[in-house]
């Protein structure tokens, strides 16, 4: 029986959790292979811990060499996270002739073109499902199942996190701030939630799935981005008065000539399936043009789902193994030869329909004047909706914007603003059909 | 540039589509794979009619000798439908070298382990994505993303036909005949409709699946099937009232020990996703021990989208013909020699829960004598409902019975239907959470 050697670098919970994946699988990895995916090594620099799966002693090293320079080590697991030590550690993986799996949709997204032309010109293969969409089969299923269609537009759940904290937000009609401490009383959140909600993570993801979906190089500073932090109940009250849910959305379009990704908290209707999409769970919904619409639904983290991407990437190599062959899915689904850099479409000129809630003066007028400013630039009202109203106080004005270019509602909102007949900042929220 | 030749066998609709796709993707496509798929021959006894592509007359064909024994072409797309002569083409192109791409669910449900076994002999592939789920990924997305998993169930929507017709009914309120008719209008139900609306096509496709998750030969035979022509508007809106939505449901599950496949009308509970998928889509959820729940989502039939199925396949295989393998992944995920045969749970093993409409003789100690008829067996009613009611007539009696064992179900619906209380057959539909 051919053995195929798999080293681990990081021994966190999604490295214990392959590790355990192995051991309770292995015998049905086997049977489907015919051949077996051999544990060699786990480097960590904390080996004492109590993982929660049973390994023996021999297999845990603190020196990574003894994962990077083992001739029985066929292909590498990166699971350490973040920029540094984990590009090193991967380009020194490929220099040495193991294909790489790993979940680091950061290292990939910043430092995509490096680590992917590392690659290439090792003759290696990198594999990286687990990085979007956690156990959701997502990035397979756009470099080979959609394989035959031109992607026109990607909207994605990507963060667990946020939509934990927006789905309790809706159900309990709790703030941000309350919800979030919940959350990471529960492990929802981590300590320092930036990355999270500030929408870091989501844009690393959709910086990938863009790349991958319209073979075009989409920079991750080139992804607009805009965290759910400002979200209030009422905002969420209102959506569902117009009919939408309120979902922190990675969106991703081509028209053919320019690219838009954006990452922002988005209205989208009721009755879509991503509305249906609740607590951590994520989903991706890609419209193609010959297959149409389609969506892709799981556990986007988690020590279990997250193994069952990272280890359906090893039989996939093992899979190249056992045939002989290498490099035969380019990892980004084109090959990054053929791949030009995206033209990114400035965010002023994105068209979409707005929320818009304004606290108003409560004075005569003033609805004309707004209504005035917008109307100047040519922006056209769907509805209005005035919420209580203490003679003399300020009141809640919300408006549903028909499309509009970005550009248009920003420069009006700066001239209502400039009026001085509202109060704070103005929440805009962008919305989707 | 490396050109690998196609040959398609059957110009109708998918046909047509096929064409279509490789025509107006054929550039993207090559810039994926760094080689060229051509399209070389088709073949078809009507080769006069308007498909609505443009396709040279020399590429056109009345003799399947043209694509099954022409040396330009490499891969042979089988959309003849059905089992002959379908099953033989496929064989014979194995028998030539050529690997296949077919949409035929019917051929492989029946015939799988003979054309299989054939590929196997030749060493040649056969992919069959567009047989489930028209254009979603799903059996890809078993096969490889989930392929770390053992699947321990799966619940599909698997024909546009009977959901466009439920979906129309639960929404207008008509009867099936109705909407059945409407329906054969549209073009969304054939001029016989028995194969949808019965559940066969959907059996052929669970045959598949379940196969594929669970590692076991599960025989169409096997699959317990039951069609939607019973249902009425009535059990919709009674289900509606429970909360639930019905769906004609492909249910597998495996414990480990024995295989349950069938396919009839099932509640689900109106949060679910699978509620939310209406229309002519379809929608497969999986539930895998790593994975957990996760589910796909697209259309399943249709020109378009059942040509991007086929294409992703010719994309897969040309990927392996440009990196010089062959039966690089087991067609069923498994290889056929490691895959045992199904033990299949008999249908009165299985435990669901249930709902029941009876029509009852309006008189005193009717449903006392029907609660203990079902007492007897050790069922127990969850709720009852009694529907209008006329002094002397027959009424309408529903019940939502707890988890039961099919068996006793069946048993104490006879002793009740003996007591001559009831009138007409007792309606049955299973329900899942």
């Amino acid at each position: 029986m051919k053995r195929i050697g798999v080293g681990v670098i990081g021994f966190g919970t999604i490295g214990a959790g392959v590790v355990d994946l192995l051991q309770k699988n292995g015998d049905e990895i086997t049977r489907r292979l015919g051949a077996e995916l051999e544990l060699v090594k786990v480097a960590d620099l904390d080996i004492e811990s109590d993982r929660g799966v049973d390994i023996e002693r021999s297999k845990l090293s603190t020196d990574v060499a003894d994962v990077l320079e083992n001739p029985a080590v066929d292909i590498v697991v990166e699971l350490v996270g973040g920029y540094e030590p984990a590009r090193t550690f991967v380009k020194r993986a490929l220099a040495n002739g193991k294909s790489v799996v790993t979940a680091n949709k950061a290292l990939l997204a910043v430092h995509g073109d490096e680590i992917i032309t590392a690659a290439e010109e090792a003759g290696c293969d990198i594999l990286f499902e687990a990085a979007v969409g956690g156990g959701i089969p997502i990035l397979r299923s756009i470099r080979e199942g959609l394989a035959a269609n031109r992607i026109r537009t990607i909207y994605g759940i990507l963060n667990g996190t946020t939509n934990y904290i927006l789905t309790e937000m809706q159900e309990k009609g709790e703030s941000f701030e309350r919800v979030l401490k919940e959350a990471q009383k529960l492990g929802y959140a981590e300590a320092d939630p930036t990355f999270d909600v500030e929408g870091v993570d989501a844009a690393h993801k959709l910086t990938l799935l863009a790349t991958m979906a319209f073979g075009k190089k989409v920079s991750f500073e080139s992804v607009f981005t805009e965290g759910i932090s400002s979200i209030t109940p009422q905002d969420i009250e209102y959506a569902h008065d117009f009919g939408y849910e309120v979902k922190l959305l990675g969106v991703a379009k081509f028209d053919g000539d320019r690219v838009e990704a954006r990452v922002h908290p988005t209205m989208i209707p009721k009755n879509h399936l991503l509305s249906a999409v609740r607590g951590v769970y994520n989903a991706i919904y890609v419209d193609a043009d010959f297959l149409g619409p389609s969506l892709y639904y799981g556990q986007g983290a988690g020590r279990e789902a997250t193994a069952s991407a990272v280890v359906g990437d090893l039989i996939e190599l093992a899979r190249d193994k056992v045939a002989g062959v290498k490099g035969r899915v380019a990892p980004l689904s084109f090959p990054l030869s053929k791949m030009a850099d995206a033209r990114i479409k400035p965010t002023g000129d994105i068209r979409c329909r707005y929320y818009v809630r304004l606290t108003a003066v409560d004075e005569p007028g003033v609805l004309s004047r707004i209504s005035g400013a917008l109307g100047k630039y040519e922006i056209s009202i769907e509805s209005v909706v005035q919420k209580g109203r203490d003679e003399g106080q300020a009141v809640p004005l919300v408006l549903m914007i028909h499309e509009a270019k970005e550009a248009d509602i920003m420069a009006a909102l700066d001239e209502i603003m400039a009026m001085k007949v509202c109060l704070g900042d103005p929440v805009v929220i962008r919305v989707e059909r």
